[in-house]
């Protein structure tokens, strides 16, 4: 029991911490405790709502379904699941009434026909990339619709009646998702992707800003700095960003117009910069590499070339700070352009420098790393332009 | 009309080739519509099986959300769903039943609270990274049938029938689904993971092995052998495969014993063999950056460290290759440890080179490519290395 105990409060902590992290979490569950009661309790009290019936569970279920954790998210549901529900009754609803009109045997046969094709066809088209990323519930609804309405076995006013009563329902428990979930304290995915691409794009510039100082310092500073070098692993979620920025996008689409985004927002761009952020990750993993490879070249000669490369960092740290803040404030700076010419000029010299042949009397096995480590920061500035044009 | 027509004929040459692509979506089609046909002419000849009515569209309902693509996908949500409307129903008629026993007045306050409770407790837990990965379609399906049952308004007698009858309707949905989806032509989502751990080893061994005399002869072919380079961009995809693996490894945990593969496959170990294949081709990539970079070694220098270069990473490529077949037949050769060996030697025998100074006349600048390209080489041997031990 003392064991079980303990795993409990395990448990709670986490749940703690998760939600100290990210009180929205703790919103939104309130939220759809919010809304389903409101839901049930119209359910409960069906009396005075004459005519729905068992019908009314498909507003309950509706709810459960569409809400969502993001107001985009739940929009695209919520539209899909309406637009789904009116063109599947109505299909279905043409499916029963030709089969109904062909005679006892021939009935079930043409059923089953008609629901093989659907089903086969609108299965196959959830394949398609551009439909999964955005139509994909909507496909899934249109076929249950299409199956409950054809199959349902009542006569045709029946089925208009059931179809009709079922719309209602399903317009009425997503309307009242999407309102509860843009009315109180809404989580717009839109802002999430903006600060998450800004985020990324500060998390490289916080690495290039340190690791100039911590490339060629280590061995004067020694091992007592380690505690705050959480900045030169920050760069590591960068790396594996691409699909959850593709869903967010996907998502963000479906919002209207909301705090400082238009409907029609140029999301695509955002991906655009954050595959850059992202190639431009690729190399400063490379980089942080050579922080803790095996062989490297001995401190005196990594001196020699320290005043360029720690300014062509830290530089270029600068400018992608500068563009974050950039993309965060949506306000064009021209700081970010100073601190690349700054660091092109850096680069100008290191190359005139290299020419020269400082390292004439070394071996060049130790003259590796950080050669590789200049052309790295090289190539990385070019890459910062890039990202610096598409922002 | 004629443009219509012409989107029309470029959508339906996509789909074929997404059909020869991958003839198991076709296949796949062809099964839902099969079981949906199936439960459908079982719902519309329900004078046969008395007591169901409507009750029978959960039937429907379940086999249209639970038949997934994959094996293991259909059986996650088939368990998922059962076990969560048996849970969701029995406490749903509990708090029924305490419901119902507070007198008039305190029914419907007492349902609203404990259906607000539920859900938004449900919601939350639904936030948490492992519940989420295995539990989160059970989860929202246990706030569906608790709400459903809780708030039907019946009888107790009449609630437990209910609950019955759906309980019933969904575990037959559930098992026609699972049925139908493992028996006819099954798609096991372990054996794609499987299959693409060892194509993504493979891909980064075809890059390593055209490497060298890519990079070594370019001058020489020139423009002649664009064509066949696509090897050099395979890898591409192997830096974005984190997510999609992650995927694949919770469904694979699904699925029972088939083929080569128990049931409690080592899952995990492949998403190692995953991150350890992504560092690698973090590498490969920054390699792939010196075939098109602007400032170059010269040729004549490139050629001095030529023989060794093109060895270590033909070797490597080939120890790759080994270990995706390794991977692929999960037979342990010894072939790759030759080879790491070969490549090993290689190393040795440049370092030597590196040291005696061969570039002595060179400008520094010009050397940097290659002996970037070298060291890089060297990297990569060490994560090969590690690749072959955990695999």
């Amino acid at each position: 029991p003392q064991n079980i105990w303990n795993k409990v409060v395990e448990k709670a902590n986490k749940a703690k911490k998760m939600a100290k992290d990210d009180p929205r979490k703790i919103i939104h569950s309130l939220k759809v405790g919010l809304a389903l009661t409101l839901v049930s309790l119209f359910f409960y009290f069906k009396p005075t709502y004459d005519g729905f019936g068992v019908s009314a569970m498909w507003a309950v279920l509706t709810v459960i379904v569409v809400f969502e954790f993001s107001a985009g998210a739940t929009l695209g549901r919520g539209l899909n699941r309406m637009l789904a529900t009116l063109i599947g009754s109505s299909l279905g609803f043409g499916a029963h009434w030709i089969a109904t009109h062909s005679g006892k045997t021939g009935e079930p046969i043409l059923i089953g026909i008609f629901v093989f094709i659907f089903a086969g066809i609108v299965t196959f088209v959830r394949f398609f990339p551009e439909m999964k990323a955005r139509y994909d519930y909507g496909l899934l609804i249109l076929v249950l619709t299409f199956c409950l309405i054809s199959v349902s076995g009542y006569r045709d006013d029946e089925v208009i009646h059931m179809a009709h009563k079922r719309v209602t329902t399903i317009v009425i428990g997503s309307i009242i998702s999407v309102v509860i979930c843009i009315l109180i304290c809404p989580v717009w995915i839109g802002e999430d992707l903006h600060n998450s691409i800004a985020g990324n794009l500060e998390k490289l510039g916080n690495f290039l800003e340190g690791f100039g100082s911590e490339y060629f310092g280590t061995s004067e500073g020694g091992q007592a700095n380690n505690t705050n070098k959480s900045f030169l692993q920050g760069y590591k979620s960068v790396l594996a960003s691409k699909s959850s920025e593709e869903t967010m996008a996907n998502l963000a689409r479906w919002e209207p117009c909301h705090g400082r985004f238009r409907f029609r927002h140029p999301w695509k761009q955002y991906l655009k910069v954050g595959t850059l952020a992202r190639e431009c990750a690729y190399k400063v993993d490379a980089l942080n590499c050579y922080l803790h490879a095996e062989t490297q070249t001995p401190m005196e000669m990594r001196m020699k070339i320290k005043d360029m490369c720690a300014r062509i960092s830290s530089e270029t740290g600068k400018a992608l700070k500068e563009l974050a803040s950039t993309v965060k404030t949506m306000t064009k700076s021209s700081k970010e352009d100073t601190h690349i010419a700054n660091s092109k000029e850096a680069v100008e010299d290191l190359k005139c420098m290299l020419k020269t042949g400082l390292w004439e009397d070394a071996l060049v096995l130790e003259i590796i790393p950080a050669a590789a480590v200049a052309s790295l920061l090289i190539d990385i500035i070019t890459r910062t332009e890039k990202i610096a044009e598409s922002v």
